[in-house]
């Protein structure tokens, strides 16, 4: 029977299990993945907007003419043509690569456990963005890498903490091996490093003998028509990239990428090799046929429209709802909105009631290695519509006032005057 | 440019990376893949005898009709449908699994990396059989685990030499955290654990405080009509069974599971997520679809009979051609013949002479841990026809016969009068 027995197996794991610990919201999750529930939670693309019947008939071709080839084993480096297209979409931002230096992963997840895996002993420090994507700090937790979070500001890290950071660490004695960077739409705090910092932030870290981590899965999902240039463009030799195609295709396949200087790759293939033998093969041949048939630039320019219009819904209904003294961000692409309550919230204890009330979001401390971010939270727009956007975010707001109420009546916490457009810093004050 | 600069990241790596090293045939197979060779190295299913135009029009309708599920994100767990047809295929072994138990992998190479993250810090011990699975040894050394090897007979592994490597390594003070077995068909020696040994190797197993990880993809293709019990099916709480749909459907697809008790189960979705966030959900579906739509036990039956004809090819092309002092196993049914050649030969110098006379095959030393197997060599009969099996079993011959020569000539080495099937004894004396 499940969960009724002892576990004998206790004394038999590995220290880094310590690290791997289900997340307290998980089960709060499944009620909220209810339909009358507004989650703005998720970080899930709206595929509605795929052409499905053309990727049916493509699939259906694939598996009757080349299927003896896609349902086999395939390389642990992933298949030549798909390679070289992916190339080609990171040529949109300024990345001149060989297909030799890349590497087909099961989603950029996967490249982030080995490029982690590759790099991090136990202790190992990673500098990340305050806050960061919640599912790199769990692949660094499970090698027991240490975390040590950097300031942004509007314009993404802020070069000055990034240099402060890492002479804390070596002053403490701690081995700094990566910065991990989101540079555009950042996940959660919806900010953009600027084009002036790239270099800096690179620099930095080449002449500190930090390996640049560039985590790009929004890069081509902005609102404008800017293209951003990523750091890896101008720095081949320091940075690993890597990329994706959840956001801008489709998630269910699970294929990303890395691209990596040479003799890092070679070991990013043995360690694809040691986990999965090989992505699949059948997997990286649909994308590739899909990017050969389909005008897929086009197909990016509806999901950009999709997100824009919701993004502007979102901040509309923050705009009108959110009670005085909160704070968030403005992003110019991809899928999140960072919110700072005003002082005395507890984004992580409101979420119950916020889910009773038929809506959800991420609590801002899952971003933070460090317990930040009880003020904070993120708010996705990606996939529910822009009437349910509205609704989600006149529910939380509903539940702030509730809340407010509560701290006026006991006395507790105390609202700043503001309310609108911020930078994304933490409470840290 | 690739390969020409230093690699300025190396003093960064983690320490595991030491344990990651490029195969040294890994270029030799590169030339062993052109089709003038007869390679009798690859575990590649034959997947000419799967009902193609059948699974294109269901690969299709997948999209069409549950496009917006199938290539969505999904459950880091896996599909309930598919894990609940994963239960069905495991009843047939005998095993009574619920649902909530499985774990579905990125193929069952995922599932054999995700146990060793659970249990395995660097320099414990994992038991498995003289030889194993060259993946298994490869994803237990990226994590600095020590494999200790445990002898088999025609039997399997032999309980006996099971007692005295655990003991062997309790007195010098190592901790034994996992017996890795391969009961059916074993890969590479093509060896099947009696069923009188199963019970027998499950309480050494549970009464030293091992875990048994029970790797079973060949299970269902046995020659015969015998269901071979699952170690697992008559102790559910101390064996963590790993299967796969790569042999018994189509590897390019990357399914595989893990059956594993709770509370390991719990941990195996944990890092599951941490690598992945999920398996393909895409590739989940399509199988389950299989599962639910195909006879897919007639398609097993007939690869059986596929690999059947081959295997006796393989046989008596052996018996037929090869040089006096040679043995090899004789598999009930998977994939693999396990050959040992007279004394004085080594397998891995001679590969690039087969190579040379076009046959290509697996050395013995990359499934030993510990440089034995020199003298031992894989076949494998699951790809090639009968006729090119036979033809590359002459060829192989071809080249035995000239190391021969040359041997007599220059006075190295000496043959036994034996020849035929034998166990699988790595030449230990």
């Amino acid at each position: 029977m499940p969960g009724t027995s002892l576990d004998q197996h206790r004394d038999r794991y590995a220290q880094r299990t310590e690290g791997m610990r289900a997340s307290a919201i998980r089960a709060l999750f499944a009620v909220a993945n209810r339909p009358e529930v507004v989650s703005l939670a998720g970080g899930m693309p709206y595929l509605q907007s795929l052409p499905l019947d053309g990727l049916a008939e493509e699939f259906g071709q694939l598996v009757a003419k080349d299927g003896l080839v896609a349902l086999q084993y395939g390389s642990g480096q992933g298949i030549p043509e798909l390679r070289e297209q992916i190339c080609q979409v990171m040529a949109l931002e300024g990345i001149k690569a060989h297909p030799d230096d890349v590497v087909v992963t099961v989603g950029s997840q996967m490249a982030l456990d080995l490029t982690t895996r590759i790099f991090c002993d136990p202790g190992d420090v990673i500098l990340a963005e305050a806050p960061s994507y919640v599912g790199a700090l769990g692949t660094f937790s499970a090698y027991q890498a240490q975390v040590v979070h950097v300031a942004m500001d509007d314009d993404g890290l802020i070069p000055e903490a990034l240099v402060a950071a890492i002479e804390q660490c070596r002053a403490a004695g701690r081995r700094v091996k990566l910065l991990y960077t989101i540079p555009n739409f950042q996940n959660p705090a919806g900010v953009t490093l600027s084009e002036a910092r790239r270099p800096v932030i690179a620099e930095i870290c080449r002449s500190a003998g930090v390996t640049v981590l560039e985590d790009n899965p929004y890069g081509l999902l902005g609102f404008d028509s800017t293209m951003r240039r990523a750091i890896r463009a101008d720095d081949p030799d320091n940075v690993i990239y890597l990329g994706s195609f959840s956001k801008t295709f489709a998630p269910g396949l699970r294929v990303g990428w890395a691209l990596a200087p040479h003799a890092v790759r070679e070991k990013l293939v043995l360690a694809n090799e040691s986990t999965t033998l090989n992505p699949p093969v059948f997997n990286q041949m649909a994308i590739s046929r899909y990017l050969a048939t389909f005008d897929w630039q086009s197909q990016i320019k509806a999901y950009r429209q999709t997100y824009l219009e919701r993004r502007d819904a979102m901040l509309g209904a923050l705009a009108a709802h959110m009670p005085e003294g909160t704070t968030w961000t403005v992003p110019d692409g991809g899928f999140y909105v960072w919110v700072t309550l005003p002082e005395g919230f507890d984004s992580a204890a409101m979420l119950p009631r916020a889910v009773s009330a038929r809506v959800a979001y991420v609590p801002g401390t899952a971003f933070y290695a460090d317990q930040l971010g009880s003020r904070q939270l993120r708010l996705s727009y990606c996939f529910p519509t822009p009437e349910r956007i509205v609704e989600g975010v006149r529910r939380l707001a509903g539940v702030l006032d509730g809340e407010l109420e509560v701290m006026r009546t006991f006395g507790t916490g105390a609202t700043r005057a503001v309310r609108g457009p911020q930078s994304p810093s933490p409470d840290t004050a």
